[in-house]
């Protein structure tokens, strides 16, 4: 079923540029078919296609929208294993994940649906005339929010499916009415394809125009450039490195017309130890803190990355109960090749770091594309003098940064990056500690946790996965939960358009049974 | 009591920069005092103000903060005559309209402050804990939105009250919870100096930390440049030229750590004139037309720069309709002699174009300064192969297009850069052409008005002022109406946060009385 064509519109196209292979990281091996990348005709079309679905689709009903984002949900569950097994195959996740990850996927896309349903979003307001108001009459004023355009979506190469083809990013941009083309991740390019084709038969089934979605291939940056500067293009969501991140910022503002990207890129979460939470769970911290380190290989963008504690015998006894834990954890099979190399290169340079020291290092490599988990340690003098110190690895890796003093720990989050998470680790004693750090760190990221760990982003309404630069292009945002709907909308404000004209969810009587801001007053009249 | 002195926090500085003075356009002379521009001490010490008075102000209750928006209000009608008078002298502006204008500009800062109170901006969402979920439990989850941080504002010269120190920025920029630096408009400098006071004093009546508000001159970009690319400033306001904008979303986004940019930039606001309504109210439109184009000098960012209809005996009635009351219009004091230079020579490059006719021009000049009114025609094959015919003159010069049929003026909205607004002249029997117009203006404009003309923005809660760049550098957005706030917010999520370390906008039992979402469900509990 699988067959390496790209999917623009209606169409399943083969592409004639560099092929891509899936690899199955955990044996190094290439997975059939090759998939070519595609041309510049090819983003042209799918562009076209977007460019022309779009007022049709803006204008689909809000239950016609929302029963096509449950009919991709269907299409997904109607893969079967062969979805499930190929992401296995191209990823090196084990099954419990890419199943749990798959009933995120489509549980998003489902969530996403109510929320089109419910239409909050719309932020519908009138404001009715007052034709006898002196010194001057005040017309009819009505706003809705309506959909940017077509989207540009790039695929992750950690999530396959729920961050990938079918994830967020598109749900949330098919909710707000916005075509979407995706541009796949060369890291599972079949799993893209079958992702894609439930998509395609969700437009069809839905009697929508096909450039709703088109799937494209291309390794290298060609054509991600291409579509990112497409005139027809109205915003990008994106999941992945820095550089690539920052390189589609650069390209999405030198445009003509430059266009918002939603990049979510790096970060490195810190986890405060405060002082009597470590005194009386040191142990217990340190065991469950190597379990986020370790989950998943450590390829989540929530990892915690970087831990802070004041100095003395309990963060010792922190960094044994850890140490333990994280010699006992396995080497595991990461991704792809290149972020294993990347993570190995990364580790490799903290270990020879002049200011830091190794705490202890997981269980070695017993196979290809393996990470070695690893925990190191600095001071926090070295840690504010060495700015590298502050850069994410992407894996299984940790520094632990001995703080002097209570005070120390708060100057060092002031000069943290944004970050997408911070988690404080508290006992009521240490009440005031964490008061102090709240302001900061509620200027520095999206998420605060308490006593959790920052791995596991729930999807839901008041989910934050986003944060201030560099952990997103845009802190405004978020790209998980549901308000990841308002990234891809705009509003418009309708003057005395006549009643025939006026979209039904600003029409008088409230035929959609919104809740509005009728003279700024919220109900559902 | 205007000292030509700088603001900065509680302090006046005299700046050492080069001087700027008002100039009064009416009479081409000079009015003292001087205003030296601020250097690089006086951004330094501005911004180091601001970020220490942030999270002090952005804690400050919803009464606190509505009641500073009140007090600034009340202390700009303190100001007396004296504002007034020196907004005249400086702008050219006449009496009625800066007294209105100052109306606007209090009413304003006092709709922002019912805003604040009632809080629907903070979005409060709350996913209470599901401790007994499987295969996972659900942790506690809160979001509500917070201030950016500190916003630097550029004040316009074509509004010196309402767009300028006190203005819509600035006002929103404080009930978002942000300190506001501005940077004065050199067009009206005592103006800027008296309001700039005035939210001076509202700030120590209010007993709020200095940094909240700070006053800068300085002619030429070196001291908005520093502004900008300060690593304190979190976002920017602005309203005026293209190049300008632009110039500041470059140097945003070269920053290491980019920010926002809201800049409201250009537009030649579209009017199309549908054949019904030509057919029986050419001549009242045409009359009604040239009311708008020349009120304020045509010195307006909603100016109707731009009339397109099908050619045709009702277009001659509407153009001889409007030539007459064009004719009779007489020139106006523009707002600075550089604006007027500028309108000058836009009129003249109309006035010299091969493939644009002249319809008419309004009286001559009877003194400095001042604009003569222009109407020119030129036919769509023309219009559409001349990008220059659609760049905005800023003043009042319109330019009506020719076009041979509807399906011709279709596609030349089609072919519009982003605007503020668009305008339908419209009878019953337009309704199909109208309809057909709608997905177009929708997906280029801000705003859709129907029967009346764009100049006059109503500050309200369903306003519109922005649109799809060049209109600005960011559609997603207002700088007009309460939906303003939204720009100087970004949201927060807090996870497990024990009780006690809750906002108040968070907590169980809701204090505030907030409408908030309850796993999705809005609600006032």
């Amino acid at each position: 079923m699988i067959t390496g064509n790209m999917l623009i519109g209606a169409q399943a196209v083969a592409g004639a540029g560099a092929p891509v292979y899936g690899i199955d990281p955990s044996l190094g091996t290439k997975i059939e078919p090759a998939f070519h990348g595609g041309s510049q005709a090819d983003v042209e079309r799918a562009c076209a296609l977007a460019a022309a679905a779009f007022d049709m689709f803006r204008d689909t009903t809000l239950e016609q929208r929302a029963v096509f984002l449950e009919t991709v949900a269907d299409e997904i569950m109607a893969l079967g294993d062969e979805l499930v097994a190929r992401a296995i195959a191209e990823s090196g996740l084990p099954r419990g994940r890419i199943e749990g990850e798959r009933g995120r996927t489509v549980g998003q896309l489902r969530l996403f649906a109510q929320v089109v349903r419910e239409g909050g979003w719309l932020d519908a307001r009138i404001d009715p005339a007052l034709p006898n108001r002196a010194p001057l009459p005040r017309a009819d004023l009505r706003q809705r929010h309506i959909a940017i355009g077509p989207v540009v979506v790039f695929g992750a190469s950690n999530f396959p499916l729920a961050f990938s083809v079918a994830g967020g990013d598109t749900a949330s941009a098919f909710a707000a009415g916005c075509p979407v083309i995706v541009k796949a991740h060369s890291a599972h390019p079949g799993t893209s394809e079958l992702a894609g084709r439930a998509i395609q038969a969700a437009v069809a089934k839905s009697g929508l125009p096909e450039g709703v979605f088109s799937l494209i291939f291309g390794s290298g940056r060609e054509v991600g450039t291409a579509l990112v500067t497409d005139p027809r293009i109205s915003a990008v969501g994106f999941t992945g490195s820095r550089a690539g991140g920052t390189a589609l910022m650069r390209a999405a503002a030198g445009r003509p017309v430059p266009i918002p990207v939603y990049a979510e890129m790096s970060s490195i979460n810190p986890v405060f130890l405060l002082p009597s939470a470590l005194a009386s769970r040191a142990e217990s911290i340190g065991k469950a803190f190597v379990g986020s380190l370790t989950m998943g290989a450590g390829q989540f963008c929530t990892n915690p990355g970087l831990v802070l504690a004041v100095d003395g015998p309990d963060l010792e006894t922190f960094i044994a109960a850890a140490a333990a834990a994280l010699a006992a954890a396995p080497a595991q099979t990461m991704l792809t090749p290149g972020i294993c190399e990347a993570y190995q290169s990364g580790a490799a340079r903290l270990l020879e770091h002049g200011a830091v020291a190794t705490i202890a290092q997981g269980q070695p490599q017993s196979g290809p594309t393996q990470g070695q988990a690893a925990l190191f340690v600095t001071d926090a003098a070295s840690f504010l003098a060495n700015h590298d110190l502050t850069e994410e690895v992407f894996g299984a890796a940790s520094l632990v940064v001995r703080c002097p003093d209570l005070a120390t720990m708060q100057a060092l989050a002031e000069k943290l990056e944004g970050q997408l998470t911070a988690t404080i680790q508290f006992d009521d004693a240490d009440i005031d500690a964490a008061r102090a750090l709240l302001p900061t760190l509620e200027r520095r990221v999206g998420r605060i946790l308490f006593n959790g760990y920052p791995t596991g982003v729930e999807v839901c309404h008041a989910m934050v996965h986003g944060g201030p630069y560099p952990s997103t292009s845009d802190g405004r945002t978020t790209s998980v939960g549901t308000l990841a709907i308002r990234r891809f909308l705009r509003p418009v404000c309708y003057q005395d358009v006549p009643a025939a004209l006026l979209p039904a969810a600003l029409q008088d009587g409230n035929p959609l049974g919104l809740w509005r801001r009728i003279d700024g007053v919220l109900g559902q009249n």
